[in-house]
């Protein structure tokens, strides 16, 4: 069993760097804060006597010795970067389950049948550069190296100049590591688990996700001497996309449509904006509702383009089919066998392990956040629930070493 | 009668401090730039035997000695601050015909009944502080200086502080200038001259303005996990009261209603927006008609705090009530006796000469500009067009003086 206060104590300690004084995380990727946290990761790595490798994304893998290290290895992690509202679990809390196993196993002298490894993966959240799951997707061969080098944040930063500057340019090829199972420990972020009184998800896919770009073009010009039929007002025709895509959410089971973000342009009260640029975030566990909200989304926006006499862009740049995962039963099977209450559930969100599937067996590890609030300061797990899934996430990690 | 290539020039001159690649002109009020283009104008003035006074709020007067200074002078002026996608007429054409009228008297050696008065008006665009007008208004007594000076940009920089900074923070008492009428030239920024083949505008009115800062407090939370009916989208709520702003100015004759800045928290694409503040611009000439408009936004606000359980609070810091020009028979009378074409007209936009209004005798005299396009880069009056409303002014002004 692991350790559950060291585990907490670890977490609030990850917590302090970007720590917010909700109690939440700011922890933008490839930032000085980013540098911090995994200069921390790396250094509890060192201290239990794992070497360090860090690949051409930025993805950190420390590794423990096995018995027959000629054996591929069984691998968990996660990610450190947190959104700018985000809390000291999400990501977090899969990386330092994946510490507390190793403490566990380097205190108690275990040795593994495998090696055993524990990563970082880079940009997961897509806040600051997208799309989101960057790192493990650029690892897996989903995304072109040096295209997502390439990418820039709202400031024309580009992601491999900041990883470069922070010490994480690494010079590892991708997708290199010999790793034969991949588990993730993560908080589920939506509030089933805790309606259901479990203490485990058993994750069995991970829903598909749209994500675009949208960029309304229309004429700046006098907010008081314009009369309303002469005008092409980026701002209103914005708008109805961003209540169409609510509509879209709520037409279809389980959808999910958000505009998170936002740009007006030239954003001056008395000048009806001339453009505006904004996201969109379309989810569904199933991949043929998910293309008949994209195909409704694309139609809307040709509709609102002709209706307000301006051009819409639609840039649709990541599809993310629904993924499942193959090794939900190793990760029901240690349930089980620790006696944990669980059920099987279905990520919401986007996860490194939904991209690592791509390479070899893979499961994931849920556990209750309070109220189901994530990407928020008050984003919470008790040290019993964080507990659980480590234990899980060790117990897991043990059986497969063994096969 | 003024020198229309003399003014043209003078135009195009001041256009290229701040002028942009597409030929607009951005100039926001308090920066480098806006000092540029008052040392410009001071010099221009200066050169033509004035002498130059600023008072607290910033405004600067040149004056013009008459035959009896004891009488009160005729004044003119407007603005030289623009918006960010401004072009090079609005607010300059003003003053720059006023430089024009004192050139054509300096050089013809004319010496006028009374002294003449040129004027330029701090932060006239309302665009990086608000409200509109706030030199004039301030001069006039409408606002409390202490309080304008205090207010801020999106970035938190004062008024104040910014006056100092480029050297317009004057010592001169407001109000104290001892004017008898003022009159102020400028572009339509509207499209009926143009339609209605009008050289001149005589300006009867200023039409209403009510402004509005509008916050909507939801919470943040992720865009993948959290179902539809569990969120409170600060940017759904906000997307509602944009398109009502657009449907209370449809239900209204005259009516607008426009949407133009917009700012979202915390702005990252797979986090359901937490706040998004934006501000609202209502108007009508009719002061009922605004007054409904009003209260409609008012109502439409709290059920949509209500549908949406989160915050909608509505911050209406600025109504401008209509005003009536009652020196617009002195233009009337100058435009027949120089024969141009014209017609009785409304302001759209709130000028200087709104507020000057509420002390002397005022008058307002437009003049056609392409497509009815202002506060766009793309903004454009001809020299001969310029010219009319110059003239019109010198004798205007000429005959003001007499009496
Ligand atoms: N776990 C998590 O919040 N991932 C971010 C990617 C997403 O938006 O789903
Ligand atoms: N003339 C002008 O554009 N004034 C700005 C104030 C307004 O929004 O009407």
């Amino acid at each position: 069993r692991i350790n559950e206060q060291r585990l907490w104590d670890t977490l609030m300690e990850m917590g302090e760097i970007g720590g917010t004084e909700k109690g939440g995380c700011n922890r933008l990727a490839g930032t000085d804060l980013d540098k911090q946290a995994r200069d921390l990761f790396v250094s509890w790595c060192e201290a239990c006597g794992c070497t360090v490798e860090v690949d051409k994304i930025g993805n950190i893998f420390a590794r423990r010795p096995g018995i027959n290290n000629d054996l591929p290895a069984v691998g968990t992690g996660s990610h450190l970067d947190t959104q700018p509202t985000g809390g000291k679990f999400d990501g977090v809390f899969g990386v330092l389950s994946g510490v507390e196993v190793l403490r566990t196993l380097h205190e108690n002298k275990i040795e593994t049948p495998t090696a055993m490894e524990f990563s970082v993966w880079t940009n997961e959240e897509g806040s600051r550069f997208q799309p989101a799951m960057q790192g493990s997707g650029t690892y897996v061969g989903r995304f072109d190296l040096a295209a997502e080098l390439n990418k820039t944040d709202v400031n024309g930063i580009r992601l491999g100049d900041e990883l470069e500057r922070i010490g994480y340019l690494g010079d590892m090829e991708l997708g290199s590591r010999h790793m034969g199972a991949f588990f993730e420990a993560h908080i589920e972020q939506g509030p089933i688990l805790e309606d259901e009184k479990k203490a485990i998800g058993i994750v069995r896919l991970g829903q598909g996700i749209r994500w675009y770009n949208i960029e309304v073009v229309g004429r700046p010009s006098h907010s008081g001497t314009t009369p309303m039929h002469l005008r092409k007002d980026a701002m209103l025709a914005a708008s109805a996309i961003v209540t169409e895509m609510n509509n879209i959410a709520h037409r279809h089971e389980n959808g999910l449509g958000t505009v998170g973000y936002m740009d007006v342009w030239p954003n001056s009260r008395n000048t009806i904006p001339g453009k505006v640029t904004f996201s969109a975030d379309l989810r569904n566990p199933r991949p043929d509702v998910l293309l008949t909200m994209h195909e409704e989304l694309e139609a809307f926006c040709e509709k609102v383009a002709k209706e307000h006499n301006l051009d819409v862009n639609l840039d649709h740049f990541w599809y993310f089919a629904p993924v499942e995962f193959n090794a939900s039963d190793d990760v029901k099977a240690a349930t089980e066998k620790l006696g944990y209450s669980h059920m099987d559930i279905y990520a919401g969100a986007g996860h490194d392990a939904c991209y690592m599937a791509d390479l070899v067996p893979t499961g994931m590890i849920f556990t209750p956040c309070l109220n189901g609030i994530s990407h928020n300061e008050a984003e919470y797990s008790s040290p019993e629930e964080c507990a659980a899934g480590a234990n899980v996430l060790l117990h897991t990690m043990l059986e497969a070493s063994k096969r």
